[in-house]
């Protein structure tokens, strides 16, 4: 396996980095112990992640068979880094819904369309949910019916599953076969985390999508229990489409949260950097940043465009892979700023041509992000707020302008926020003047470079690289088939007795009956003292 | 400093070691900068961790300076490692005190003497307890009212403040000076640990002194949530011996366990392969193990004598460096039980020869217990529980005969024998057959010694070793002039709000609010209905 690893076709180019070699030491246990691991990955974005595992997987000599749908675009049926086991099913996600949400959005957001318009949008969304927890639903009864498909997959021995707890899919089928499981997360759904990842007080862990910090005022507290209280409610309503097929399987005694609490490891795509510090546990490996690496070199002409910026330098503008296309009056209104502006621009855009457009902004359907962001001529990042964006920012230490749309954007931009590291816009009532505004603030106030600079060193600060750490952790779960040793007793407890409910009861009782029988007992006594002392 | 670290006398030796390459690497950035540390330690089995962690910075080219008591016979007034600050005053710890209260618990547990003397005894141990907390706060307040000895303080700008947290007279400094904070520690003191440490559930978090694993029976969490509120009790007790000093010189709003809070680090001597997994935060770091180290030759005669043992090995016995004598009678049986083994015995003993000792027993002083325990003919070690030894065993791999006496001794034993790495024994009650079973049974079934070589495979497969992963962060404070981004904002909160009480409160009145409206509604609509109804 060392010999697979030394004669890998980019080996030399590896050995140039002393990283490598720091790597190879720490590794050597691995490196003689080639795994094979089973990724049950989500399609889109999340794709774009585990992609990064995989690959890394594969250099170390590891084999990976991925789990996909016959209509996912992203995940492909032929790779040189996995083998593909494709199913009949459909993988549940819909780009074009999501594209096609964030447009109306924006059209009902800046046409000040009505509440109920918003509402049924947002139903639209819940929907969408439910269809795709019951299209993973069927995946995982196709999957485990198919008696001649789980045999192979047995047959095969995985040493792992590799998931994403956006679908219980890998899960599932980890414990049918008895596997170890590792899940690659950004997120939990389920606000509190008492009983998923650690304890998480509701008054300084923000929920999801509350776009609330860890210092919230009374009234923000508020709001978080609330919104914890309703999105367990929404949760309930998304369970049922899993609990049938999870029985059917597994037994009676299985529900969901078990499935997720059984994990041997939480791979978090986040460190303490960028998300707000909170309880952890010794099973939650954070490797935020993970996707980041050093900036090759630009394109010749693309490196002219971002050098002819001379002092005052380059903006990229990207809102991800989903938003190509924006309103009109919006990119109108966008290129118009731009136009007014010393600096070149480089912006994502694969709609028309805005009329509004200056000489000074080029626009490109896609651009090499990661090597536009560690150019030292550029100066600021005007994105969504997608975690990987953000932690590439991060990493490269460029002052981001944010115009969160839909999902964690919000979320992830208030991190930046909070830390001084950039400013948020409303796109929905955005013109070119706040736009313009926006700029220039993160642009000449130097503390927003300072503050991503100081994000940057602290990030990068770490014993070993988040990519290197994921890996070793994945390879330690295979090396000793499992990690329960990091788990908790909590996942083993009825609620009442994790909170110790029962234990609070029984005390209360044994007070109240020492409290009954003393007054008893008192009163008792002064009866019969009044007694006596009416005798006397 | 790279120069520094390379003409370190013991350089050559170090670079054979390929690990010196990969912490040379890793470490570059902290090489090129050499910090001043302060260091206040606890004296006791205490220093002798602290110290590992000096010399390992003294030798990475760090200045380290020790606060002392001039009483103090572990920590030397000289050293190659350290500069030390002698103070006039004692240290409060009471050496001889220990030994005599160990001795007086066995002649009271052994020879079966009243309740009532066990119950004066533990109130003796209170006493020590408030004599010491007494000592330290005088030692505070002649630190702080010595303006000399501290500008000479200030004026040496050091890097950060290095403390346990047994005496709060380094985080009263280290505010003091507003300088970083890293604790060295075991145990914390305060149970539940929600407002020092993290959230600690007592449901399956137990409490120091329990003897309770992290699996526990209603009525053992019962007795976890008496003896966490009787802790409580107890440290009230404590707390108004520091309540003036810290007062007077930080102001009236920092209370004792702000101090705490305010830590940038906390160096755990644990990792969860020997304590049970529990909820853990950013800033927590887990070295457990950071002093254990390949074992070296031993003197020949030493080595003479473990290889006369043929086939059969060698058992290693401490009862750690206070017990060096014990009771005659209790000797007389040990030696007994050895006397009956083929194996060759390496028994630490102070006191006088016992009448039952066996050839094959030898008696020493001192012993190179890492240097036997890491020996390949070394098959039992027989322990007091020692936070020190029990990882010493781990990581060599050598299953342990427990026999607790005080503090966290029967804590750490039972979490080897709750892993089956190792038995233990009731030292107060056991005789020559008890004793001599228990060997014969860690010795014959296998499984202590499987279990106890997993522990060890587990425990050594770590990214770093634990002293470099130590030493990293304790560099990473001094280069970023603390780690306040991980520390949670539930340190600022009052209670009521860090446990949402306040919240519940109002949601409640706004539920009782509405409940009320409603009832009253509906009585008055009733009531309405009835007098239309009477009039019709």
């Amino acid at each position: 396996m060392i010999l697979h690893f030394l004669f890998l076709p980019n080996f030399r180019l590896k050995m140039r980095c002393p990283g490598v070699w720091i790597a190879l030491c720490i590794l050597c246990p691995c490196l003689v112990f080639g795994g094979k691991v089973l990724v049950f990955p989500i399609d889109g974005s999340h794709w774009v992640n585990m992609k990064v595992i995989i690959e890394e997987l594969h250099s170390r000599g590891h084999e990976v068979s991925v789990v996909r749908s016959s209509d996912s675009w992203y995940i492909k049926e032929t790779s040189p880094f996995y083998t593909a086991i494709t199913l009949g099913t459909g993988s549940g996600f819909d780009e074009d819904f999501l594209s096609n949400f964030v447009a109306k959005l924006l059209e009902i957001q800046r046409e000040g369309k009505s509440a109920w318009m918003r509402f049924k949008l947002e139903m639209e969304i819940m929907q969408s949910s439910i269809k795709m927890s019951e299209t993973i639903s069927e995946t995982i009864e196709v999957l485990l019916e198919d008696k001649h498909l789980m045999q192979s997959i047995k047959d095969a021995k995985y040493d792992l599953v590799l998931t994403d707890p956006v679908s219980p899919a890998g899960a599932v089928v980890a414990r049918y076969l008895g596997l170890p499981l590792v899940f690659n997360v950004r997120w939990t759904s389920t606000g509190e985390g008492h009983m998923t990842i650690a304890p998480s007080p509701l008054s300084y862990i923000p929920m999801t999508g509350t776009e609330l910090s860890d210092k919230m005022s009374f009234f923000q507290r508020l709001l978080n229990v609330i919104v914890y209280a309703v999105t367990e409610i929404q949760v309930a309503f998304l369970l049922p489409h899993y609990k049938a097929v999870i029985e059917k399987h597994l037994g009676p005694d299985i529900d969901y949260f078990s499935l997720f609490q059984a994990a041997d490891l939480w791979l978090m795509r986040v460190d303490f950097v960028f998300e707000f510090p909170r309880p952890t546990m010794p099973n939650v490996v954070y490797m935020g940043g993970f996707q980041c690496k050093p900036a090759k070199a630009l394109p010749q002409d693309l490196e002219d465009f971002v050098q002819s910026s001379g002092d005052h330098g380059v903006i990229v503008m990207s809102l991800g892979t989903l938003i190509g296309v924006l309103p009109r009056d919006l990119t109108d209104e966008i290129a118009a700023a731009f136009a007014k502006l010393p600096q070149k621009v480089i912006w994502r855009y694969t709609g028309d041509r805005p009329a509004s457009l200056g000489n000074n902004t080029l626009l490109v359907d896609w651009m090499p992000q990661n090597d536009l962001l560690g150019h030292p001529k550029t100066k600021l990042f005007i994105a969504h707020g997608g975690t990987n964006g953000v932690q590439e920012a991060i990493y490269h230490g460029v002052p981001i302008l944010g115009l969160p749309l839909i999902f964690d954007q919000p979320d992830n931009l208030l991190r930046i926020d909070a830390r001084g590291a950039g400013k948020i816009i409303d796109i929905f009532s955005m013109d070119q003047d706040i736009f313009y505004q926006g700029i220039q603030e993160v642009l000449n106030d130097p503390s927003y470079r300072m503050n991503m600079q100081r994000l940057s060193r602290l990030h990068r600060d770490q014993p070993m690289k988040p990519l290197d750490t994921a890996l070793f952790w994945i390879e330690f779960v295979m090396r000793h088939k499992g990690a329960a040793h990091l788990r908790t007793e909590s996942y083993r407890m009825p609620w009442y007795s994790y909170h110790s409910v029962d234990v609070m009861l029984f005390l209360s009782g044994v007070v109240l009956i020492i409290l009954c029988t003393s007054v008893a007992f008192i009163r008792c006594l002064l009866i019969n003292t009044v007694i006596k002392i009416k005798r006397q």
